[in-house]
């Protein structure tokens, strides 16, 4: 017998993560979602995993095996996860940023703590969830002071050296 | 082209992650390590994901599917982290916290932020890392004030309420 879902999740809150943007640009249309459960796999070769919820309305243009990148925030970018989390449609989103490209055609924010740009060489499902596995094909790391956390539904700033 | 090793690894430093330490028991004998790839992956059932390297002394034992669980420590447990990433023999990792169990038989330490108590459901290899899906049979939260963030190569404690 498993825990109960809310058991679950309460519980899961006590699990500090960095907080993500995932991006992608499918035939010109951008788009992309706040993520907390992003991990790295394996440097050989490099592979991250992000879980996507099965019934995100984002989620389509994610499992097309394109680009994706990986944008993880840093301390005063939660206004862009805000925007990524919440009902906008997906241009709007990025309204908020600033917004370039490494070496695929995902959108890279400008300022994050770092940005992985990748391929996506997989996909798992797993409940209402599906796991993309991403290697990566590019990495850009900006000199910002400060990374965002997110522990016990709240946003909490660490500095990156200390 | 892929990034280069160095390269990921250096980037991936700036994603800050909790820091948990894995336990199993298989025929009485106990063993465990410290893992920061840990990510929630869906609660339909509730399933969480823990990657291991495939040279880790430790990874046999937490290969056999057996019980496992993910111990999130809280800010004063840094040394068990210590204890548990380091070359001490299995038995003796455990010299440190007190450890008690909960459903399965899988270590259960004390004063966590919170423990995950779970059934290795499946078992996916990628490059050098395996990665152990977990179904959540019980969890645990403690009362604790602080949790444990790993970034940039060093600790930070978090208040879990601010």
């Amino acid at each position: 017998m498993t825990v109960d879902q809310l058991a679950y999740r309460g519980a899961m809150a006590k699990l500090g993560t960095a907080v993500s943007v995932i991006t992608t640009s499918v035939d010109g249309f951008r788009d992309g979602f706040t993520a907390s459960a992003v991990c790295s796999v394996t440097d050989t070769p490099p592979t991250l995993l992000v879980c996507i919820n099965r019934s995100s309305r984002s989620r389509d243009r994610f499992v097309l095996g394109g680009p994706i990148c990986v944008n993880v925030l840093s301390g005063d970018q939660r206004d862009i996860s805000s925007a990524f989390s919440g009902k906008l449609e997906p241009e709007e989103k990025f309204a908020v940023g600033h917004w370039d490209t490494l070496r695929t055609s995902a959108p890279v924010l400008r300022d994050a703590s770092v940005n992985f740009d990748c391929i996506i060489r997989n996909i798992t499902e797993v409940g209402s969830h599906s796991i993309l596995f991403c290697e990566v094909e590019a990495v850009a790391v900006a000199e910002v002071e400060h990374g965002l956390i997110y522990l016990n539904r709240a946003y909490h700033i660490l500095p990156h050296n200390i």
